[in-house]
């Protein structure tokens, strides 16, 4: 018995409204050397240059915006890897609602100073250890809190599926999409935006290799659970896709690929020494994949979500060096 | 007596029309913490985001595009400390034009190798020892190629202008607009749109604190020579400001500032961490003047020229770290 009421395309369309004047509509930039080296014409959406540095802020964003009065007062509660922390904040601060982040304690620095900075109160938890929904969900109940998670909410969905959206009515049709998977949230959204807008394109959601809960999930047919996988794609790190996010990425995306943590540093160099974009390792899972199988999308149109830029410079600068 | 026929803003829309489906129209991005920060409203027009990672790029293209038919042929010389030269081999290429780039045995790596991945024909020499512009010269006398220069020449001059007029056509007036100064193409050539489109902007060029020869020739009336600066801001370690830069500087620019090697860094760790961007050195300069003068700025709108983001990786991280 599922009684969810999966998120649609409207849904995407009324989030688009609410974003209006406080997301960045995110350049859409191209590389001649990238197009050369594909044979084809890729176009990178690039959330990295969204408001805090990552796609989270439209799906945080919308969920919020949705609160009624007695939600806006008692405050939000939210649990996440790091951007959907940032997000959470942020939106919390803009539209005057009190916000309380639970961040594992190895989160990056720069995301739980970037938290705090947005005026969020920070509870830490060990991710090998704890259970943060466990945790989110106290606080929750103990306070009246209203809990907002990272991926497997309807108004984070639709929030998220706004850049997938804005890609396809700046560019047109394309040929392939390739977007980061975690939980699931950026995919869910992006698929229901490429059904809508351009209903040939293929869709592909890119896991880190050491977690690809989400293609054993996609190609098995049921949730799979795992460990918290250990890679450098920090915002991936996720152990199971979500009972909103799982029928949509079944239903709408074409496959589930991955990327090793190498792939991932590769990308990162040449995103930051050929484009001059930092974009963090969970960011290059489009692009590893789709660099991957370049020789069969010589001569189509492609698309492939940048995600976020957060990462530490310090970190940022190891990777590379390695 | 001077018979030079210096640019105007009508070279600068026809350079834009030259451009147009060649260059990027490079994004302008915002944010929230700067505008924080400053009490403003700030503009980053990121040329580091143009083809070839700097504005030389439109320069170069504005200037081979209206060579003649025995100019295609015989090809073009460049000697440049680096932007300059990736910027005239690929617009060669793209004109079908043989190109021959005269570049410092030291300039950074990137450049080097990009200039050659052009197609352009390398020539290095010592900048502490040689001269330049004799040995492009040379080259142009003894083979009958056409000597492009980096900034003195009308075509570069309006060429570059065509960022400044991007600015203004999208973001309306300003209250001021900081730009990097080297040889002064940019900056004249900003000073032309900036006049024409927003005739009330205050207009300043920045240049490292090491080399501030346009500081001493716009406040003394004469262009000054001096001996090749020390700085990390290797665009714009230019020895003196040209004949044609210089007059239009004078009359049009408002003040010439200088920023230090620190500042500069500061300014490209605040990129990448928090703008996601890979900035050069000599591309932080306005950045870095506008935030040191940020009190005197507060309630304007202001704009700043990013020039270029072509820099070494390691060399990046090595800053960075310092």
């Amino acid at each position: 018995m599922n009684t969810l009421t999966l998120p649609t395309y409207a849904d995407v369309t009324a989030a688009a409204a609410r974003l209006q004047g406080h997301a960045h509509k995110t350049p859409i930039l191209t590389s001649r050397t990238v197009n050369e080296a594909f044979g084809a014409e890729v176009f990178f959406k690039c959330e990295n240059l969204q408001r805090m540095g990552a796609f989270k802020f439209r799906g945080a964003f919308n969920a919020l915006s949705r609160f009624d009065e007695r939600q806006r007062r008692t405050g939000v509660v939210a649990f996440s890897s790091g951007n959907h922390a940032q997000a959470v904040a942020l939106s919390a601060r803009l539209l005057g609602i009190p916000a309380t982040i639970v961040m594992p304690h190895d989160a990056p620095a720069a995301k739980l100073a970037a938290t705090r900075g947005y005026g969020g109160q920070v509870v830490v938890y060990d991710r090998y250890k704890e259970d943060r929904e466990q945790i989110g969900s106290d606080l929750a109940s103990r306070q009246g809190m209203t809990l907002i998670p990272p991926y497997d909410h309807p108004d984070v969905i639709a929030g998220q599926g706004t850049a997938a959206k804005e890609l396809f009515e700046e560019v047109g049709a394309l040929d392939a999409l390739f977007v980061c998977l975690g939980g699931g949230g950026l995919l869910a959204g992006s698929a229901l935006s490429t059904r809508a807008l351009a209903p040939g394109c293929r869709l592909y959601g890119v896991e880190p290799e050491a977690g690809n809960d989400g293609q054993q999930s996609f190609r098995s047919g049921t949730i799979v659970h795992i460990d918290t996988p250990q890679t450098i794609a920090d915002g991936a790190q996720t152990q199971h896709l979500g009972n909103y996010t799982f029928p949509i990425i079944r239903r709408d995306v074409d496959d589930v690929l991955t990327a090793t943590d190498a792939q991932l540093v590769e990308c990162m160099r040449f995103a930051a020494s050929r484009m001059k974009l930092v974009i963090e390792p969970t960011g290059c899972l489009g692009f590893a994949a789709a660099r991957q199988m370049k020789d069969q999308l010589k001569g189509q149109r492609i698309g492939i979500l940048i995600s976020g830029g957060n990462v530490d410079m310090p970190r940022f600068c190891s990777l590379l060096a390695a």
